[in-house]
């Protein structure tokens, strides 16, 4: 038997729809969560898949998040956009609140997207895609759970806290980056601690702040590292305080008190930021773009990658084929429903 | 003989004016960029203080700032405001357009300046402090000569591409970070190389992008590389993107062509976001205020630095005593008037 199952991307839509409907999500939550898983899955982000129905369904088991939340809108002014989720998963919220944003943007030039209490699961490179895909410039962040120390620290202050950004290229893929400020992944960390390997350095710290290649140790009783020391520690406190108490919504401190524990999707707010080129720039937005593909080249054409490329070239294998899943994930999604 | 000459802030103000006045700069340009001086000089940080004059008399030997440039003002959407440096230095641009700035986020909740074509020799943390002072965050960023190459890569793309932000905290200092995406500044692998010491591992390669720790190799044939691996280097490209396509304003590999060569104060653009919290957040100010408290003191509780505590002691200092300029880099200063 093979070790993988192959499915087309309206079944793993498909899939996932009937996963969160048999958990009582209702049909506007369950189809944009499934849009995001889908996306996901079909760039091979595994992380950020189908892998995902099991962190919601452990959520929703959890009791807090509402399943039928209707996400409200409210103008807060020409330019800032708040949606509050009402304790539902982010992706509704998103999908509510973009359209505002979008119609903002046009207006100022920069305009921005409050989503408050919203359980989040997704990567954020969706809704800059979403964005850029309309010409526009975003930036994304986002806090978590509490489970990593800032610099010269040792108690876990931060969440991962994603950053994200996305440039637009026209018709082809966009510019687009999403990364964690942690030093790595929550669930690569965990991967280790799995399969008894060490930790490369730079990744944790122990309960003395000292550096430690032990998974568990790092896990359960010191801490994660941010990414690139001091300057990932303090990119990670703006990203805290932008989607945190700037929205009036919970630090990844706050989020990881109110749930009392790691794994579930945490309950938080995001921001996210759309700049509309064509207000910033007095030149021809054609000698604009030339200046940013000039810059792509120069990356690119000395064989440094852009981020990105390996879920593009994903996207395409995907779109063309399908996916191929793991088989012991599919079992584990199948018997969420058992 | 000591070997530190010791002025008053009035002392170190009046020798910038002087010099820049000597060198033919007018009255406006040079009491913005006096005031930036001293802003440095007052904190410690020696590289952004009155050593800043060496940098601007030879940019202003070159030819191509204009000494009397007056910034003129174009009000591009209600939270966009754009400002031509008129190819003067960039202080004097920020002073006329933040005004305007604060003005439009008042009433939009978000805003931007752009500043183009000014040449820039100051930190960030001054404009994000006179930002903080008004009760509102901050983040701005700027390229400049390509130096610095992108992970994976061997050739100079980006600047040193600095970013800063910063949180207002009432009465007291705000929370401020300005770093370059460099793994280190330029200057100080200059000051190895002066020195014959060699270069910790990690910030700059050969031509042929293997790690060096050779001074005179990363800065004459190799390039600098970005903090914080890949991620650093999405970031320093993010700053390239917005704060030069975006803006209709030159790259660091633009400017670096413009300019011809490295050392002087490069000619770009440069980006400054605005937010005034009260339209973020639903919940009372002071909730959010308590909230972004606990996150700083989780931070500083546990004996890790916020970052600025450094400069704000020294500006402690400085106020009270006045400052004490090496005497080597006072003879070079009044060597400038001869």
């Amino acid at each position: 038997m093979a070790d993988t199952v192959h499915l087309t991307l309206d079944e793993v839509q498909a899939l996932a729809l009937t996963v969160l409907g048999h958990h009582g999500v209702c049909q506007a939550q369950a189809q944009a969560m499934a849009r995001v898983m889908l996306a996901g899955e079909r760039d091979e982000c595994h992380s950020h898949g189908l892998f995902r129905l099991l962190m919601c369904v452990e959520s929703l088991r959890g009791g807090r998040v509402v399943r039928d939340a209707q996400p409200q809108v409210e103008h807060r002014s020409m330019a800032v956009v708040a949606v509050d989720a009402q304790c539902g998963f982010s992706p509704l919220a998103f999908e509510v609140g973009s359209a505002h944003l979008v119609e903002k943007v046009r207006h100022s030039g920069i305009a921005a997207l409050v989503i408050n209490r919203c359980f989040h699961f997704s990567a954020l490179w969706p809704e800059v895609e979403h964005l850029t895909r309309q010409g526009l410039c975003a930036l994304v962040m986002t806090p978590s759970h509490a489970c990593v120390a800032p610099a010269g620290g040792r108690l876990p202050v931060f969440g991962t806290n994603p950053i994200a950004f996305g440039w637009p290229r026209g018709e082809g893929d966009p510019y687009v980056f999403d990364f964690a400020t942690s030093a790595i992944a929550r669930g690569e960390i965990d991967l280790y601690r799995r399969s008894g390997r060490t930790l490369p350095e730079g990744w944790g710290i122990d309960e003395h702040g000292h550096p430690s290649t032990d998974a568990a140790t790092v896990l359960q009783r010191g801490a994660m590292l941010t990414f690139g020391g001091y300057k990932g520690s303090a990119l990670s406190t703006m990203i805290e305080l932008l989607a945190g108490p700037l929205l009036g919504d919970l630090t990844s401190q706050e989020s990881l008190s109110l749930d009392g524990r790691l794994g579930g999707a945490p309950q938080h707010g995001e921001l996210i930021l759309a700049f509309d080129p064509c207000f910033f720039s007095r030149r021809d937005a054609d000698a604009d773009q030339a200046s940013a593909e000039r810059l792509f080249q120069a990356i690119a054409g000395q064989g440094a990658r852009l981020p990105s490329q390996r879920r593009f070239e994903a996207r395409a294998r995907s779109l063309a084929r399908g996916v191929f899943v793991a088989r012991a994930l599919h079992q584990d999604i199948l018997s969420l429903m058992a």
